[in-house]
């Protein structure tokens, strides 16, 4: 859709979201419930609206242009269209970096890069066949080399199919998928599904290849198909075994469930997947500086890297301008909020949370000062809510500070915890998390696929989903109040096997 | 879905069916109304329900088990999983043929073949991409020769291309795309637009390359896309000039849209196609003979080719089935139908209609006996209704038959006109032509792709199309009077240039 076609102007964009008539600037009671919560509702009439928290003429510069000009799909279009996909260590990878640097240029936002080794996993020739037999003539395989995957021989590999759908139940068999290909099937049919079987990708394969079978085959992470795989990341141990490794697309594991009914199936599976030497590679950073409190730092970020299939317009091309959208418009309000708000575009969150650890260890030091983070990395969807990390007191102190995200449909406390696997590096450092969230239900559609294009964007989503961020930003950086530092987790955190934030959607 | 999740009981499925509590099986006024029409309404109450015109027994012994028995889900397992795409000429589409003659007689139906010479084109290697220009790094394009094109050169062929939405707008440019590569883009969102859109990729690329084009690129005509080409075939003229066509996917569509609107854009494309010389193939006929009138032939057809990419389970795969089931279940029936019922599956419905051609050619002394012919070939969704092609007179005779239809939710007249692109060969013979009409409104999220596979067809759909597919042969098999054959259309057809049944939507 061309952008022109969702451009309103300002001042009708405002009266239509805060539901007020122009004569009446302050936030009407009725708009007032949800984003005080039910106790604290206004009564509809006869009392006076108390005066808002904040100021509303920077929420409506804040909110007004990310609805109206179109400049978050504008800059998406650059990132997919102009760069398209950007796994860690390619040359697109840094045509994204040199890309961020001179929009954060352009947008007046003081900007650097900040050096993160990458791993640098390559996609070569990829293959599959159900092999004939008496009862089928043979079928393609729709499959896509899961990142991580070693290559088969040049012939291929050809092997008999064991389907398990549980590591449980891959562990129940023991030594009888040795000289096996373990079909790893499941029945995601929603979003939320996401989380419950993703470690059958991530640490399936690793898991078979120990139980001695010679290479994996996981059902696509996906709630739509036609005919289309998902890759994704997965993880073998240093010095462990480890066997080559693709998704399917669900049509396919539907087929080999339905053939492996009738007896033994063998499939023949050719990758050409290489792993070469660790490269260079850059996080981008950029700030706008705080008037009060400099050196207090709510960072705002999203991840720059994608997979190698479509252009990553939601994963996480969306994220990417949303915040870059929030540091634009906040560098050009009259006055810089309290804090300073700090963007942080990792790279290599896809396959190996690089520079997620890369900036947690060379800021350790700000840690402490880092008053509050947030990982935009959920697609484009229209925005739903807010969520937080934090200690007591969280939601009370920034509930006053949400009447402006109502009218976008976000102006309440989702159920969900903050997070953000870019993020999972400073738990143990107790920064306190804040999330806009974001409607997710058909991101797994496109998630991983060559089908994660811009098209799937919707303009007005991402308009209303980037008005939240700014919004969200700024008040995080301006209210007065500091949000109470999470308990340290449990146990003394290193890198999470699976991040928290992975396994639950994103 | 396995089949045993939607099989009931025979006599709890009819119970459901027809609304009727066990103890009455004369079928209740209400469900009468729309089988007769507004009109014939029976009153409510009071009045003794008339005499239904045919063996409320029949229908049940046809009804019922096409609901509950599973046997044409089973038999579209066994053409898509165990047989797979079986485009005309190639071994696939000859084991088709075999199992048709397999199947029939395992059911009891006298089978047999007739001779036709199919066109036999074959796919290969298949590349594209968008060239990398100041606006950016380039994109693979996600496509599908169109079946009938030409190979480009082994380099590939490298040009600009030319965005067109029409037919019009190509003859508007006159010499202006001499040497390059014309993209028929288009506007397709529902099942109902294909036949607007339909020529461009059946005609587009020969009056492209009369206009001086080296290639051309035309939009999917799909409703539905991850990342999803559809194939399908385009027509050369005999002698004229031939050039590589294919489909690319609607995200590459509106790709090279969004770049044509920032400048020129150049594509490169290889495609691999080859045109071997014609092969032989068959026909699939069976017949069940009619027990008074076994000259009058009621002809039930579908066909059993398909593309190369994907299954073919909804085209044509599920058509087939439903004529197969139709023929086992009338001749199971204690007593034949009045007239004959024909069975046949035809070749080469997708590139060429030389099945159809064929079998019109060797009957053409037998199609003023030919009473009725209906094709099955919009997919196996459920059913809608049914459609006529006759002359004066027909739906009234039809009509008091179609009460069994009613709780199958095709009881009523569609308002489209029955005919199909097999049976266009008859049109000169002015054979009547029926139709039961199936919800087509998703078919093309798949048609002519590698998604056309055996999930996308639901069971229970399948089960009532077949259902009323059954009924239906046997009503006009069985009813007393005939359908008045259609005025013969207004100049002598030869075979048509695009097929008024695939220009509706099939």
């Amino acid at each position: 859709m061309p952008v022109a076609t969702f451009v309103l102007p300002a001042s009708l964009a405002l009266q239509l979201l805060s539901g007020a008539a122009p004569a009446k600037p302050a936030a009407p009671a009725a708009t007032a419930v949800s984003a005080t919560g039910a106790k604290a509702a206004a009564p509809a009439t006869g009392a006076k609206a108390a005066a808002p928290a904040y100021s509303q003429a920077v929420a409506e510069k804040l909110i007004g242009p990310a609805l109206t000009e179109g400049q978050a799909y504008a800059r998406l279009a650059e990132l997919t269209d102009g760069i398209g996909p950007r796994l860690s260590g390619s040359e697109a990878a840094e045509a994204a970096v040199q890309w961020a640097l001179r929009s954060f240029k352009a947008d007046g936002v003081k900007a650097w890069t900040e050096p993160v080794k990458v791993p640098r996993w390559v996609r070569g020739e990829e293959r599959g066949e159900v092999l004939a037999s008496e009862r089928t003539r043979g079928h393609p395989l729709s499959l896509l080399a899961l990142g991580g995957s070693p290559p088969t021989a040049p012939e291929g590999l050809t092997a008999e199919v064991v389907e398990v759908t549980s590591l449980e139940e891959l562990a129940a068999l023991g030594g009888a998928v040795k000289g096996k290909i373990v079909f790893f099937n499941h029945t995601m049919s929603v979003a939320a599904d996401y989380g419950r079987f993703a470690g059958l990708r991530g640490r399936g394969p690793a898991v078979a290849a120990k139980a001695g079978a010679v290479g994996a085959l996981v059902r696509s992470l996906a709630t739509a198909s036609l005919r289309t795989p998902h890759t994704g990341s997965t993880r073998f141990e240093d010095g462990g075994p480890r066997i080559p490794a693709a998704s399917i697309a669900t049509e396919d594991a539907d087929l080999l469930h339905r053939m492996l009914a009738g007896g033994a199936v063998r499939v023949k599976v050719v990758l050409g997947s290489s792993e070469l030497p660790d490269a260079d590679s850059h996080n981008v950073i950029a700030e706008v500086r705080g008037r009060e409190k400099p050196q207090e730092i709510v960072l705002i970020s999203a991840h720059l890297d994608s997979w190698d299939v479509g252009t990553g317009a939601h994963d996480d091309g969306a994220g990417v301008v949303m915040v870059m959208e929030a540091a634009r418009l906040i560098a050009k309000l009259p006055q810089a909020p309290r804090r300073t708000v700090r963007v942080v575009l990792f790279m290599n969150e896809e396959n190996g949370l690089r520079g997620a650890r890369a900036y947690a260890e060379a800021h350790a030091a700000e840690l402490p000062r880092h008053v509050a983070a947030m990982e935009m990395d959920a697609g484009g969807g229209r925005p739903l809510g807010v969520s937080l990390r934090a200690g007591a007191g969280g939601q009370e102190l920034v509930r006053p500070w949400l009447k402006p995200l109502v009218a976008l449909g976000a102006g309440t406390f989702s159920a969900r915890e903050a997070g953000g696997a870019d993020l999972s590096p400073m738990v143990s450092a107790r920064v306190p998390f804040f999330g806009v969230e974001v409607d997710s239900s058909r991101y797994f559609d496109v998630h991983h696929t060559m089908a994660d294009t811009l098209d799937k964007v919707d303009p007005q989503d991402l308009a209303r989903s980037t008005a939240a961020t700014a919004w969200a930003t700024y008040a995080l950086a301006e209210m007065p109040g500091l949000l109470v530092r999470p308990e340290p987790p449990p146990v003394p955190s290193g890198p999470p096997a699976v991040s928290p934030a992975k396994a639950s959607g994103h």
